[in-house]
């Protein structure tokens, strides 16, 4: 299945005003960390996350140009997160992307620090929201707050704890509560910073409580249905494609498919892009774009 | 020399305070995340930073109970910067204050998680002071930018690569390149957070911008003289006192004491103080405690 070209016009389009803008907030000297720190900004990446905080955006009424600061901060937290994840403590993977891994290029002190720099980095660059006079300052701390609350201890780092140092012996708990504590893992892991990116993008733009609820329920069945995937990808896809070594499935791995095989997590996931979709009517015609990428979510082969 | 009874009143008493929200805040639950959280920020400390930023609300007219999530905020991101320092591949510390590490307690990928939710709760808390309604939301959105950028690759962890990634041998370049070095390096690893410690009291206190700019210029002194006053205890100080094994000497670093010796950079860090105390004239009476803190900030002997 290839990309709907009226998803793909916007993506190409999004990720190249969230690549010059990257490239006007990223350090330009030449001193380690800003090496560092634009080595893995730039090596690859859909932006997924920042074209959410503009869809976010956009779809609530509001301009790319006010939350485009806000939507690089998404990516900083993202790349840092995986900068992070990579290292030798954690996952310790040498490759990304078919690239080597922060700390296989930099080493793993310098790894750490940098991954440190982008996530401060991060909040520095929402703040620069407030400049604009057309953004609210207390949106912009609203905004702080949801991005915090999403990528800290109870979202992703949260996530990312119980899925890489508290991982136990899924074979010995019942499948229900297998079940529940994956449900849990992802849903910080990966879905509270996809659902983070649409909310920001939305309180930025002055949205409603209904309409942010509305994106909220949306961002977190695909986030949701995001991990499916890329559970399925990790044993499905071409390892030549994913560009790493090794995969959960060699570390037996508490994962959508080690627990419902391939084909119930396939359907799993298509039934949360269907439920995603119910809450883009309230946006009628401007949810085209979200819908659409709903589908991309679990259709992309890589 | 002990503590001067009124600057040891001020701080027993702020300290204490802070103690108390930092429960409030901090996650009560059970989870491994929480408990490391807990662990490093209940691990000793003089709550040096939440008490500056206190004192920095209050200079300006400010109130305790109004920054009180940001005053916690600057232990979190001391603490965060603490754990991160102190892992395997950075300083290699077992020991901190006496007790084993972070990662020596809970393994170092817990460790780099939890200085991670740290840095990231940080700034929720930053945010939480926007729902003060006698805090504007435009001086928390201009404190979490100060805050940032202190805290980011332009301050504290830009300071950290410098002094533990770039080494080099300082030896083989000039005393004045060494001694510009040393400044850099020290203002950034030190002397930011505690001059962000002052400027964001004093921000979220509504302080005009002389009195902002005056306490900056204070900070930036005491926090120079606070790393001069570390580099000398850590060649005279009791080992057992500082609690830690190992030293900066033995690392053959550059510090003040390796570059001055221990005489001349006692006086450095005198007339650092002596300057320092110049920029409170503005506030009269008012300075009083921050006065009594810079002379503290040289003559704490851990």
């Amino acid at each position: 299945m290839t990309l709907h070209p009226l998803l793909k016009a916007y993506m190409t389009r999004k990720s190249r005003s969230v690549n010059l803008a990257l490239r006007r907030y990223l350090p330009k000297d030449d001193a380690l960390i800003g090496r560092a720190m634009r080595y893995s900004m730039f090596a690859g990446g859909k932006r997924l996350r920042p074209v959410l905080v503009i869809a976010g955006a956009e779809i609530c009424g509001g301009r790319q140009d006010r939350v485009m600061p806000a939507a690089c901060a998404l990516e900083y937290i993202h790349t840092y997160s995986l900068i992070h994840d990579d290292l030798p403590a954690m996952d310790n993977d040498d490759l990304r992307r078919g690239m080597p891994t922060s700390h296989k290029k930099f080493g793993v002190a310098c790894a750490i620090l940098a991954g440190d720099a982008l996530l401060t980095e991060a909040f520095r660059l929402l703040a620069l929201c407030g400049n604009s006079k057309l953004v609210a300052a207390r949106d912009v701390v609203r905004a702080t707050g949801i991005l915090a609350e999403a990528a800290g201890y109870q979202g992703m780092v949260g996530g990312q704890v119980s899925d890489t140092v508290e991982t136990g012996n899924w074979h010995q708990i019942s499948a229900a509560a297998a079940a529940k504590r994956l449900q849990t893992i992802h849903l910080n892991k990966t879905a509270a910073l996809i659902r983070a990116s649409l909310l920001v993008g939305a309180v930025l733009s002055g949205a409603d409580r209904s309409r942010a609820e509305a994106l909220d329920a949306y961002g977190k069945n695909i986030g949701i249905a995001f991990q499916v995937a890329d559970d399925i990808l990790d044993v499905t896809a071409d390892k030549m494609l994913l560009g790493k070594h090794g995969s959960d499935r060699d570390n037996d791995k508490l994962t959508y498919v080690s627990l419902y095989g391939v084909e119930r997590s396939r359907e799993i996931a298509a039934r949360l892009v269907r439920d995603a979709k119910t809450h883009l009517r309230p946006f009628v015609a401007k949810g085209a774009i979200l819908s659409l990428l709903a589908d991309y979510i679990i259709e992309r082969n890589y």
